[in-house]
């Protein structure tokens, strides 16, 4: 009975929203490197950050001004992590936090940093600045170029939006995505900005983020690295009108329009990992525990030699099982079964031959679903991974060449 | 005043040790896909094991088996994993051993056996039957084709011998190693049988093994997949003449002459990884416990960023960066070193551009050293990885077909 409708548009699909994107010269190549979203009116926010010990200056500035009560914008860049890059890093944050706040009269605390791109290099703080002042110009409801300035690798930019119900009010919930390479279990050089009209306490909005993404971003790999600078962020301005909601119970709607907007994402980013050309989302069936199956996923969807093999259309289903054994589980290899969309190729211990010829056509598609049954207990996961490309060696052997 | 030389040959370097390698079938291409090493004199043997859960019908044998108090045989195969492939695995095994026991007449406990290649594909038992026949008939004491019977993508056979001294007798240690892919911590598609004229107790012998195995092939990357089927095996015959040795301290220069055969196949190995065209040694240097330097090896071993950096001859070492803080050790940025060859990247938190050029060239070659300096402590490991590149996306796309 879900009232879910995909809308037209991005982030700035909710009311009250306004993005822009520009150019400012992080990047080389003259495309958008800046983004901006605002609300006029206040939001409580909420965000979720890498986990890595090494943290860009816009990780830490936005993990602890996020804790302020309520926020006005999101400033994002690519083409520089800003992070490991000397003086120049907390200087970039400093100097862009003062021209935005003072061009759109707001304290520093209630504007989140995001930033994306190459670790190490000095911050070219100068054109940051300028970038600022025709940036928040442009600010419209169209937000036009918001999606592209955060995009590094990626082919093209990622944004949704959809409406739910919500006691007789319509409520709307967008976003923003950036992925592609380093796209990792625990967060990865992503970004994803979520943007929503919902009247929703703080608390109930952190708690119901951490849930969605732990469901979504965490459970998608493209390779096996973890980045500096990932996070997702949510804003909530609450012009929708309902009632605000501080219990979980009322939430339901909001949830299942947020998770809904990380799973589209969650796929996008993989589709256009660098390199890509197959997305296969792993199911994992009857698991012990949610974090069993996730364990065996993850296992999977990291191994090169299943992510190659999914590249040339193989359904060596031994390199499965060979993942699957390897999390140290004790599965019972008599009893699981391995299918790609239905079509079995291991079921009670023994190899379905006859049906690898199905298979392989099915692994010819671009997008496809490898099912492993554990028959261990009742939890269900899924996760979505993609092969392993000879384009995907060629862009990360020559990144900052 | 180590008095280790390094020998010409392979397994039949120590006394008493004969070989053969031939081709019976199992392989498509017609080169050797038997191997056997032999000894007359009754050996002590040691062996570990993959830790996958899902393990192939040899490593099931030879591990229950490896108890028995003494060894006559090695028996191994390549091309097909005899792993996960119904009724014909555990045949294959019991026909094999009844073959070989009966022509050596040795008991069927006395014979390791170790096989590699396609999981989940029945075994072509009569062929392999056939192939024992002729097999133990080409017994030599130059054991030809032994080294390379154990093959599959690798492109080269693997054979090392050395001696020492040893209360004035002369001991031979000498080895053939079967790497290429799915090298990986812990174990891999890797085999490694060790021979040695060594007068040894079976307790102490396991004991050595199991600590050189650790510091080196449990050390060494080159996908991230575990194997059903790694083992390494150690044969000692006891016909060098010396008197027994039976505690650690007697022992050194043996464990010296064993672990730099280990060190020298692992290195082999990386180098012959499937489409491999760097080796690169990382050392970790002043890690608090030799657990922290393994962790932080392996993952910059295992970043698929790192490796494609690595194809590309491009010092990105932000990614060695990011490598290390994702693993959680709370190492102090501010402190380490990162440099290759001795030419620094990283030093007191500062990138040292100037040198980007000179890493540029060291990466070029086919061989070098990344140093990461933790300064945490005082231990120091060394861990062997290789570059992604293009070809080995190829070979493991196309495996089966």
């Amino acid at each position: 009975m879900s009232s879910l409708k995909w809308k037209k548009g991005g982030a700035t699909a909710p009311q009250g929203f306004l993005a822009s994107g520009s150019y400012c010269g992080i990047k080389k190549k003259r495309t958008e490197d800046l983004a901006l979203i605002y609300s006029e009116a206040p939001c409580v926010a909420a965000g979720t950050f890498t986990l890595n010990r090494l943290v860009a200056w816009p990780v830490l500035w936005s993990r602890n001004s996020v804790k302020f009560p309520y926020h006005h914008a999101v400033l994002a860049s690519s083409g520089n992590a800003n992070c490991f890059n000397g003086p120049t890093g907390e200087k970039a944050i400093e100097v862009s936090l003062r021209k935005l706040s003072k061009a759109l009269d707001i304290p520093k605390e209630s504007i989140l940093i995001a930033q994306t791109g190459v670790i190490g290099v000095p911050f070219p703080i100068k054109k940051m600045e300028k970038g600022i002042s025709t940036l928040y110009q442009k600010l419209s409801l169209k937000g036009q170029g918001a999606a592209r300035g955060i995009l590094t690798t990626d082919t093209r930019a990622k944004e949704c939006a959809l409406s739910f119900k919500c006691k007789g009010k319509e409520i709307k919930v967008g976003s923003i995505a950036k992925g592609a390479g380093m796209i990792h279990p625990d967060m990865a050089t992503m970004l994803v900005f979520i943007t929503t009209d919902l009247n929703i306490s703080k608390p109930l909005l952190n708690r119901l983020l951490k849930k969605a993404v732990n469901e979504t971003f965490n459970q998608m790999s493209i390779d096996n690295d973890l980045s500096t600078n990932d996070c997702v962020l949510v804003l909530a301005n609450g012009l929708a009108g309902n009632k605000r909601i501080t219990q979980e119970s009322e939430a339901k709607g909001f949830y299942e329009a947020m998770l809904t907007i990380c799973k589209k994402q969650r796929f996008e980013m993989v589709r256009d990992g660098e390199g890509i050309t197959k997305v296969c989302t792993i199911k994992i069936q009857n698991a012990k525990t949610a974090r069993e199956g996730g364990a065996v996923a993850r296992q999977i969807a990291n191994s090169m030699l299943f992510k190659t093999m999914l590249a040339g259309s193989d359904p060596n289903w031994g390199r499965v099982a060979a993942a699957i054994g390897s999390t140290g589980i004790p599965v019972d290899f008599k009893k699981i079964k391995i299918s790609f969309n239905g079509v079995s190729l291991l079921k009670n211990g023994a190899p379905q031959s006859a049906n690898l010829g199905k298979a392989k056509k099915i692994l010819k598609k671009n997008i496809f679903q490898l099912e492993v049954d554990l028959k261990r207990g009742a939890e269900e996961i899924d996760f979505v991974t993609s092969d392993l490309t000879k384009k995907y060696v060629e862009i990360n052997s020559e990144y900052t060449t």
